[in-house]
């Protein structure tokens, strides 16, 4: 599991970093990607990350700011020029179909691939054996959502070694016990399955938010995580101009991973106006609030380990 | 007058060129930059010249496919943002209303000038006291325009030394004399304007298409023009492909420009599997049939010289 940012920027695209997309790799957990926006160029940025686009399986928008959207067209119809055959499914605020629909209808566009798009609301948005999404709106002006994706946690692993030294052999009954059941060995032998077992691999929680100005929803959607991904738009001292435009200083994110008690804080969205060494300035300006605080840069990865 | 291109490539972008657009600069001629195509990432490319998006006048969309249209709307957020403040209209083939009415709508882009969409048929255009615009169909499946974009002759210079030389000092008088009226001088004397009036300068002529199969169309907007730029998605030995996808080869379009007596030829739209050196044997192939033939890349500008 491992988030790599292909846009860091806010609302229009520099040569240091491009308009809003991050991808959440869970290659490992499921063999697929998940995107997080998708402003103007994430293709162009992917051709120089190993993100394969047919392996993307869900494409979260958060809302529908320019910046956060005008790729998705393009990215879909490379998906299948790129022999994408698979099932995509993006999910954002109400309007996504429309722009869909008639980008990839005036265009021509036609998909080798099913495509399903998901006008979505609060709440839980996505549910398999493995993960779930939590969607929760925040304070843009425009509708914008906060994702909340939860691994779910992996069931202990077996203790092969204790059931082999009680002479147990390899069989349908390991995985009995590996279910915590209670079995009769053929000798008569009564096993808690429960002693057999390993404490649960605990899931992760990954939290990416859209533009928000400083709120409640985020501190919830972050609640516990492992690493949250706020913007920070602006520094503290332009916490006005935040406000006017819906948006969040570097201390207002730090705010809302301090009291979530969320373990990581990952700054994104950042302003040109602040080049170079200058974003540092954010990153200080987080910590003093939230000392794990990191910035988001294109084409950074940060991998988020178990436990 | 030049042509920079700032995207190449053909149906996705690849590192080495990005989907289509070229922007003839007008700066000399009206201080301004009209692009042809805006696919995918072009604000992006713009960002490494010294095109100034606000002095963006006028975007002709050739055909609405995706790799030529995609860009547009981020590009007119991105004027707007960077205080474009004078009027933009854009042309081009019917639907381009729906596509960016919709983009713009549901991204909330509200922009601080004034924009118009033209959705097109054959003819002329565009057409004020310097140049003429005239669009017609190509061959492409979709509807696909050419342009052929004319400069209006310039007046012959006032040949002022020959006044001079006769004592006729200036004052409005020069005014009738450029016109070529005749005039008749306070001590009697009768001129006829005309003999005081260099030759009149040619206007140029520029041709740039969309993707089309060869046609006769192309080889009218092309007629006699200083430059036509031509695509070339493939080389000879894919005449069949060529075909069947709505494209040309490059003898193709050194045909066009050959049968069109053109001046020169620039191949664009240049599929990635000709890529580097690969590329040069398009330039071979139509070097054949029209020998000023070059081959376009991205940024890479050709300035159009009167005469
Ligand atoms: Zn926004
Ligand atoms: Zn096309």
């Amino acid at each position: 599991m491992e988030l790599l940012f292909l846009g860091t920027g806010a609302g229009v695209p520099a040569k240091e970093r491009n308009v809003s997309s991050v991808a959440l790799q869970l290659l490992g957990e499921r063999g697929a990607t998940w995107l997080f926006d998708c402003g103007e160029a994430t293709q162009h940025q992917i051709l120089h990350t190993a993100i394969r686009p047919r392996r993307i399986e869900h494409i979260f928008i958060t809302h529908l700011h320019g910046d956060h959207l005008f790729g998705l067209p393009g990215l879909l119809g490379s998906r299948s020029f790129q022999s994408g055959e698979t099932p995509l499914t993006v999910f954002g605020p109400s309007g996504l179909r429309a722009f869909v629909e008639t980008a990839l209808a005036v265009s021509g566009t036609k998909l080798r691939y099913e495509l399903n798009i998901v006008e979505i609301d609060e709440g839980v948005i996505f549910d398999d054996d493995r993960f779930t999404v939590i969607a929760k709106r925040l304070d843009h002006g425009m509708t914008s959502y906060g994702f909340r994706v939860v691994e779910k946690d992996l069931p202990g692993p077996l203790l092969v070694e204790r059931l082999q030294a009680l002479g147990v052999r390899p069989g349908p009954i390991y995985q009995e016990i590996k279910q915590g059941k209670t079995v009769v060995l053929a000798d008569g032998t009564v096993l808690d399955g429960r002693e057999f077992v390993g404490p649960p691999q605990k899931g992760r929680i990954v939290a990416v938010l859209g533009d928000t100005r400083f709120c409640e929803a985020a501190i919830e959607l972050a609640r516990d995580a492992d690493v949250i991904v706020h913007e920070a738009t602006f520094a503290a001292a332009e916490q006005r101009l935040a406000h006017d435009y819906f948006h969040s200083t570097a201390t207002d994110a730090a705010e809302v991973a301090r009291r979530a008690g969320a373990k990581r804080l990952i700054l994104t969205h950042i302003s040109s106006r602040y080049q170079g060494a200058a974003a540092l300035q954010l990153v200080a300006e987080a910590r003093s609030v939230f000392p794990n605080t990191e910035l988001a840069a294109d084409f950074a990865s940060f991998s988020i380990p178990r436990g």
